[in-house]
């Protein structure tokens, strides 16, 4: 078990890595920037990734699976695409090693040399864009739905685990559609997809909204987001949705024939999401005594802890607690029964904690006579004694609260953290205090850029529900006619 | 829809290149050995994953992600490992790109160098073992077991779609034991895991065996294997399971506090499938017509197919086709009504030939009109009339059927082509006719080798239930008391 944790206070980025690796989600490995999602944290992946690709299915889309390498002239095609990727990049130069011929060990065969280097993909739309060419020829091909789950690598010299690492896991869908407006009404669907999986199934309550152009994807007309607060005041990037207009259809010469005819280039969206939604999701709802998760993406739900003395009370403990256990698997709900006769059940007690398991169930002998059983949560950490009997509903109830809960004390605290200013001197305070800052700005890129060097700050986003509010922009006094939302940012 | 596919009698190899592209399967990039899996194919392999997983996870495993790139200098720490697996491989030597000084583009920034090369992995055993000895101090951390699904890469200078590619899907599993028993147990049990799931699923017979000295995975104690029959006579091996003793502990220093205190080195296993299974599932069962899917990996498992003439007829017939594939969906069949009224009946007939679709309904105004429709099998061809009341069931009894037929027609054409010889004409005989062939050798690598050599035959392996049966070798004429299994192979 682990030793304890920094508390968030005494150091948040601290008690963060900490926890990461205290609670078994994932390790730094001896290559730079990659890690090792280890089991526990896998299990928790796999179910954001489960729900996300129903949910990317249940909107028509399809999987498909596209080469790790990428020619490095496809990065040229794109003007802005290259600019915003192909710096920094896993570059394959060679495709054999022989034997060193000075001594043991391994080199690179130099006569092995590849005519053009391969670059491994850090975002897949040059491959994908080159592979559509020969998919699409007529309207009738289109919309092309499409997504993809695998890992990419973008070159980074300060990693942090799932919110920065060179390697990382996600999906990117790539889209092609007939009309400019089709295009702009997937970007936006998926958008919605991403704030309801954030919201229903995270827990975490996110703004919706565009990114300015300086925040835009390369490449892009436009770039939806979802933003979500954490506890320390800084945002988080969730997921990012882009209308990239015919910009790469052009760049790979992908056109169609429309209805009329006509020969037409296509228009296109790409999204994704990435392993980065599990540091969102331990920042959001984490405290000082480790993981807590929303019922919801918990890989175990429900665990079940018998204490006793001596084999003969453990065996009756167990076998009334197995009772309970099938039940409660029954109901459709993922428990583990701990019968580790090994480990003291104090031990027991912190490891789940630590783990964020939603809810424990603890049975002694006083419980098994008197037909009683103590149940504890994880998000309040208080616990309740209730009769064995029935306790599947219970349960079942308390799993939704807790969801619920986790939710709400998330929304508040984002809400209560969100200030509106209307002076650089209250913005330079709310950014101090932490939160979203909600504030007029001139709309011009030198304003956002000057605050971002002076105060490290960025547009987040513009909302996409915000209201036209006149105003002027605290740093320039230029008019304005809507807020958008600062936040120092991960 | 696709021009007409090559017979398998006039050029089989064709056949199948032209199968996997026109059934949309798969098709080449742009980069060398890398192919694209299109979203129907990939929805096959989806299905083998998530059987697989499921398959896995039944037997005490949990999966992991490791990183994709492993530091050059691991793979000479396990000596039979390095001879077999770094050699043809991806190297990154460079993390950074700049654009070309001379004009416009990017080119290879020469001072982002990196100190030591990073490989693309191609297994994963040597990065795994490394953070394994970090995770296991005692007996109480084994076993450790462990898979991931991935992407790797082996430089391949002959690619074909799913049977040989650079860049290809798997899983590899990895485990950690405290005896050699329990490790031969685990490699011989994920073995049966494999022969089931063929078997089962895929309706692909297998035989179970071990491989000779020479077809040995390179760090392996032992090689288990299944190995599947083609319909051109030649040998698939499907999956491989490894019994790998100490030999990585060893190279990576993993040892354990065993129940008695002392401390030794752990003992291992790997296994692994991949993407090839889809060649394999192709190969096994498809004809001249197209791709045959058996029901239990079919994406869609029934086509539905109104037969009309005008708006009218149109919409009578597909809503009772619609009630029908209600019903189908309800039973939990995986199911589609092709309503799309911009293609002709026949050209749908003739597609969902080519995709293997195992059953096909289809309704005419006289159907409607009589209470029947038309039921045809892809596997057989054939086709029947059926009352359309009660269909669901007729259905649900066609597809059992279907499977049943294609691992029966399997398992008879190998059995029909496996032939047991005693001498070395009959031997070639064998070769020629093409099958798997029986024969006496006399244990020696030197002899297999000639046999390579002189005929490309190879063992495929040393069947696990062969019965003790004494001869003498067909080469040598050595004494030999167990026939090994020949065969060419893919």
């Amino acid at each position: 078990m682990a030793s304890k944790l920094t508390s968030r206070e005494a150091d948040y980025s601290r008690w963060y890595n900490e926890l990461v690796v205290q609670a078994d989600l994932a390790q730094h490995s001896d290559v730079k920037g990659c890690m090792v999602i280890k089991p526990y944290g896998f299990a928790i992946w796999e179910r954001m990734k489960d729900v996300l690709d129903g949910m990317f299915k249940e909107t028509g889309h399809v999987n498909a699976y596209f080469p790790l390498f990428i020619p490095k002239s496809y990065f040229s095609k794109e003007a802005d695409h290259v600019e915003g990727f192909a710096k920094e990049c896993a570059v394959v130069t060679h495709y054999r090693l022989m034997k060193d011929p000075d001594g043991k060990g391994v080199v690179v065969d130099p006569s092995a040399k590849l005519e053009e280097e391969l670059i491994v993909r850090p975002t897949s739309e040059t491959i994908i864009w080159h592979t559509y060419k020969g998919w699409i020829q007529s309207y009738r091909d289109l919309p092309l739905l499409i997504n993809q789950w695998a890992n990419v690598v973008r070159w980074e010299m300060r990693t942090r685990l799932f919110l920065r690492t060179s390697e990382f896991l996600w999906q990117e869908g790539h889209t092609a559609h007939e009309t400019s407006t089709e295009a702009v009404e997937e970007a936006r669907r998926m958008l919605e997809v991403y704030a309801d999986f954030a919201e229903q199934w995270m827990a975490m309550p996110v703004l919706k909204g565009v990114k300015s152009a300086n925040e835009r994807f390369a490449g892009a007309l436009d770039t939806y987001c979802i933003e979500a607060m954490m506890q320390d005041g800084k945002a988080l990037q969730a997921g990012t949705s882009h209308f990239l207009g015919q910009n790469f259809a052009k760049a790979f010469d992908v056109k169609f024939a429309t209805r009329d005819g006509e020969q037409e280039h296509v228009w296109a969206t790409s999204w994704g999401v990435s392993t980065r939604l599990m540091g969102a999701l331990i920042m959001t709802h984490s405290d000082d005594a480790g993981l807590v998760l929303p019922p919801k993406l918990a890989p175990i739900e429900v665990v079940l802890v018998p204490i006793y003395k001596g084999p003969e009370q453990m065996e009756e403990i167990v076998a009334a607690l197995k009772a309970i256990a099938d039940q409660l698997k029954a109901a459709g709900i993922r428990v583990k029964l701990d019968d580790d006769d090994s480990k003291r059940s104090g031990w027991k007690f912190a490891e789940y904690e630590l783990k964020g398991v939603p809810v424990r169930l603890a049975m002694g002998p006083r419980d098994l006579a008197g037909g009683t059983i103590e149940v504890a949560r994880r998000d309040t950490q208080t616990k309740s004694f209730e009769q064995a009997e029935g306790i599947v509903t219970h349960v079942q109830r308390l799993l939704e609260e807790i969801q619920a809960n986790l939710f709400n004390r998330s929304a508040e605290r984002t809400a209560s953290t969100t200030r509106s200013v209307d002076t650089w001197e209250e913005f330079l305070e709310a950014l101090e205090a932490g939160g979203f800052v909600s504030a007029h700005w001139d709309g011009t890129p030198e304003t956002e850029e000057w605050i971002k060097q002076q105060t490290k700050a960025t547009i987040r986003c513009i909302p996409l529900d915000a209201p036209e509010d006149h105003g002027v922009c605290i740093k320039t006094g230029a008019p304005s006619n809507r807020r958008v939302i600062f936040a120092r940012a991960y």
